[in-house]
Order: structure tokens, then sequence, then C-alpha cells
């Protein structure tokens, strides 16, 4: 297990200190970011009503005991305070103490997107997650999940089937699978990227970890997208802790009959980007797309070669240059204008737009 | 037919001016609007080479002949000068010279929502355009379309399933209806509605007229809804001329992976408001809707009650307050703030939102 440059004491403190009640993270993160040593938050932290107090040197034997037993299990503990720790999660308000973690810790440092949905998503959830994600991976975003069934899972094995990589952020121990059914592709996961858990290993799927954990999925990822969110979701938790820590939040439309995106067509409504395909995503991450989708064609067409950029025409003007009578030009500037080549001017004219 | 207040010879030169290629329209409309009789503005454009000249008493002859035909037929001519002529059509900057009508004019003096989309629409486009058309019908919003086949079809049929009334305005004459297969539906139409056209009686369904009408359907609408429109759709040419016109456009999103929608999904990019039901429509004219769908319940829950709007209270003082220990009260306040009724403060705080 690679610990350094983190002293072992300062690694036990910081795991202590994940062992307190959620409640009290961002207080003692707030105490490690104004340079406090993780023994002295702990101590203070233990002080304090409201954090049910616990013998010190009880945590820290617990502590110590998840160390001896990620050591066993080839899994690695990643301090905040440690180099390799990814700078976007350090900067939220309530980043996790120690990221543990099984697989590739190459895949913390390239540009990572999340991709969220329901856990009952539609065939068209499913389809739309894998393609995104297998997307993204080929072209070496990293993709940001949660492990869970549905859009989760189907994200996770897009990026994989895009030989790409992708981290699974779950809501226990990195060594506690859950859903259970998703062993196999927690170890494919593991391959070339990550299965991660700021919670030490052993500890069990409760529900308050869930919505914890979505602030590690957009605290790791420069964007993220929703797919397929009911309207009380929880995806949309997701979506606003992004918004608290200043990512970009996108959302992918769907079918407004089912009631299955009513939570990504109010993100919409709130201003999230619009995500057709990748090209959309990468385009937000300020990473063009090389190639462009369709119609850059038409260009050599002998109609609107007659009409000068920025200079409106009458039709006689155009049917002259063009050598067509005027009757038969006009399907044509029509067919221009559908596509978006040719615009109407006041008083009957064109022009190229 | 009704012709008052325009006398005949206005009628008649009104319509001989639309008798003239569309693309002198908007000159011819401004002179009209400036104050100049429809005889001198006709005299003025036959004088003009950019439009073909034509034998001013030949002309007159077949406006004559078009006013008799339709009073055989039992279509009336609304002239522009008619205080019936819907003032949000006459505003736009070429409004047709006269609209030729079939049907209850009363479907004219009421608000008018605009709905079109693909021909070539999906079960799911269509069933959308039933619903939305069906819904607004039933809240007396007059539905406007071009009786086309898929989205425009579906939109009338659904107005009138809604028990209200529907207008379908045509690329040729009212009495030429295209698609043949249509002509059940526009007499349905007529019952209750109107068909309507600018062109005179008699006037086949030409591609460049179909353009044109866009401006119509926009023009007599409030606000405009595109469901399904591919990329080079020309529903995108009626968004375009209702932006010019300053009505409101607004989008049904939909699957991605179809390429059905990439139209409608570029308008939200561009601004266009999200309709996922009718009340998103109502509520942009400023007719929000008397019900609300869903979740104003939640009041009167006792965990809720422990919290004072606007003031956070941490989680031993909500477990108090609440009599209900704070390891039992967490999955609770993570149950509110799914339903946004519960936002976490700083300090592991919670505030009732």
């Amino acid at each position: 297990m690679r610990t350094a440059p983190t002293s072992l004491t300062n690694l036990t403190d910081l795991i202590a200190l994940s062992l307190q009640p959620f409640w009290c993270w961002r207080q003692a993160a707030e105490s490690l970011r104004a340079g406090d040593p993780p023994s002295v938050v702990l101590e203070r932290l233990l002080a304090i009503r409201k954090c049910p107090s616990a013998d010190i040197s009880v945590l820290r034997a617990r502590a110590s005991d998840a160390i001896s037993r990620a050591l066993e299990d080839g899994i690695s503990a990643l301090p905040w305070s440690d180099p390799l720790y990814p700078p976007a999660l350090a900067a939220i308000v309530d980043p996790p103490f120690v990221l543990w973690t099984r697989g590739a810790a190459a895949s913390l440092e390239r540009p990572a997107v999340a991709m969220v949905g329901s856990r009952a998503a539609s065939p068209y959830g499913l389809a739309v997650a894998e393609r995104l994600a297998s997307d993204l991976a080929a072209r070496g975003i990293v993709v940001v999940s949660g492990l869970a069934r549905g859009v989760d899972s189907a994200a996770h094995r897009g990026a994989l089937s895009g030989g790409g990589s992708t981290i699974a952020v779950l809501g226990s121990g990195v060594d506690v699978i859950y859903p259970p059914e998703h062993r196999a592709l927690a170890r494919d996961i593991e391959a070339t990227g990550l299965v991660m858990s700021e919670l030490v290993p052993g500890t069990p799927p409760l529900k308050p970890f869930f919505p914890l954990r979505n602030r590690v999925i957009s605290g790791l990822s420069r964007a993220i997208v929703i797919i397929e969110a009911g309207e009380k979701s929880g995806s949309l938790i997701t979506a606003r802790s992004a918004l608290d820590q200043g990512r970009d939040v996108l959302a992918v439309p769907g079918n407004v009959l089912s009631g299955r995106n009513r939570g990504a067509h109010a993100l919409l409504r709130d201003g999230a980007k619009i995500v057709e395909d990748a090209d959309d995503i990468l385009e937000e991450l300020g990473m063009p797309a090389p190639a462009v989708h369709g119609s850059a064609s038409a260009s050599g067409d002998p109609i609107l070669e007659c009409l000068t950029p920025g200079e409106p025409a009458d039709l006689d003007a155009i049917a002259e240059r063009a050598g067509v009578a005027p009757a038969r030009l006009l399907p044509r500037l029509f067919e221009l204008e559908l596509k978006g080549l040719v615009a109407r001017a006041g008083g009957g004219r064109f022009i190229r737009s």
C-alpha cells in the first residue's frame, strides 16, 4: 500500500476522522484546510457535543485495523494530503479525508466526466449512457459513475467497450460491491480504472451513504451528465452538488410522455446544456471534436456562388448571374434556405448566410 | 360571402395583388400600410420591372372570377382591411392581402398556438402532438397547423378530440386539399374551426407556397410549438419566421439517438422553451393552469414542522424538537431533501426550502 509522503500517523488520524458521523466532516475539512494537523482536528471534533464522542484510542485502533485489512486485500489509501489526490476533488468544501481505491491510480490523472441517472432506466436510457460513455472513453475521457443498476453500470460498461477507463465511486467499502451482481463489472473496472470509496473497507451499503457518495462523483469530474432522472431522482442531488462545486451540468433529453425525463428536462429548463452526443460534452469541456457532423459539403453550389456573403441580391440579379430563369431559380433558393445556406432579406431579396 | 366594410373594388385589387409573385408582396404590404389604396399599389407594382407585368384588367378579371367562384363554393374572403382580420397576423411585415376561409370565422378571435413538425413523424411525435393539442383545445386555445401529414394532422385531430377548434393554413387554395387523404379531416375542421389560405381558390399545392404558408401559421399564433423537426426540417423555417415575428418558440424534446429531434433540440439550445405538457405552453402565454402537478401534499410532515423556513438547524436541534434520535432522523431528512423540501446548509445543518 502506497502511503508516502503522508506519515502513517496522519493517515491513521485522517481515517479516524472519516469514521466520525458525516455531519462533522465539513467542519473537520475546514480545520484541515486551515492547516491544523489531523490529530488536533480529531481531538477537537471529539470534544464537540454534536459529534458523538468516542475514545480516541479506540478510533485510532479501528483506523489501524482498516489499514492492515486494506494491505491484505490489495486496497490503496490515498489521503487528502497526498500529491496524487485529485486536485478537483480536493477543492470541494467537504473532500473525502481518504480515498480507498482498487485498480489503476493513473486514471485519476485524466480529465473525467460523471454520468448518472435512473437505476430503473429504460432501454433508451441505457443505450444513450452506453454510447456516450463509449465515445467519451474513446476520446481519452475517464467516465465516473456509481456502479448502481441502470444508467450507472451502462456508463461503466460503455467506457470499457470504448477501450477507456472508468471510475466507480461506491456508497460502501470498496470491498463491499453493491449491488452484488456487479462484482464482475467491478473487477473489469479495476483492470484499467478504479473502484473507490471514502468509507473504510468493510462498510456496508447504507442508505445515507449514497447522497454523500454523489458529491465525490461530481467532485472528481469536470462535468456531469444526467440521463433519465425522474422528478425526485437522487441524480438531481448529484446535479445540485455538481453546481455547488462549480461543475458543468449537462442533461440528455428524452420522451416527455413517460415521466422518466422530468428531472433531466427540469435541469435543461434551469440552464443545463443539452446533450445529444459526446461532441456536445467535449465542446463544453473546451475539447472540440476534430470531425464535424454534417452539412459542410454544399459549397461549390452554382447558385450559392452567385451570392456574395453579406450582400443581399434580388431574384432577377441572381437569375442573371446564374443564367437561370427566376421561376426555375426559386425552388433552388428554397432548398438552400432549408439547408440554412441562404436567408431572405427585405424587399424579396436573398442573402448568403 | 361576407365582404363589407371593404369595398368590392378594394377586395378585387387586394386579390389582384396576391396574384403577383410572392417576392413583390412585402413591398406591396409596405405601401398598403403607408396608406396607399390597393389600386395605386397594384398599378405601381405592375410598373416595376421585377414583378412580371400583366395587364391590370386581366388581373382584375381573374380576381373577380375568384370572388364569383368563392361565392358559389361557400368560401369567404377576408381582406387585410377588414376589422375581423386577426390583428396579430396584420402586424407581421408581409401579411396576406386576403384570407380565403371555409368554416367558423369565430375561431379567429380566440388565442391561438401553432404546432408544427415532421411529416414523417414517429408514433411518439404523433402521440405528443395529439395530446398537447387536445389539452390546449380543452383549455380554449385554438390550435393552428398546416394540414400536412404527420405532426400537423395529429395536432388538428388532437384539437378536435379535445372538443376545441383548430385552423388549417394551406399551401394551396382552400378548395384544393393536399394531401388528398386529409379531405375528411378538412371537413371536420371546418365544422368548428377554419381551413384557410392566402392563395386564390383553385391554386395548386406548389412547392414554393409551403415556406410562405409557414409565416401565416406563426403569424396567426401567439406561440409556436415544434415537435420532431430534423436538422433541416421546414419546421425550422416556421420557427425562424415566428422569431422574426416576435412569437414565442417552444420545442418538445425527444430521443437523441433517432436523429428525429435534432431540429427541436437545436432550438432548445438557442433558448426555445422546453415543452413537456400543455401547462408549459399555457404558462408561456401567461395563462397558468388552475391545477398544479404533484407534490404539494408534503406539508404537515412532522419533521418539516420542526424546521422554521430561513433558519438552518443542526441535527441535534431537529432531533430534540421532533423527539426522534438523530440516527433515525437522517433518512427522513434525506427523503425530504430528495423531495426538494429541505436543503443542506453549512456546518452539517439543514434548512427548510
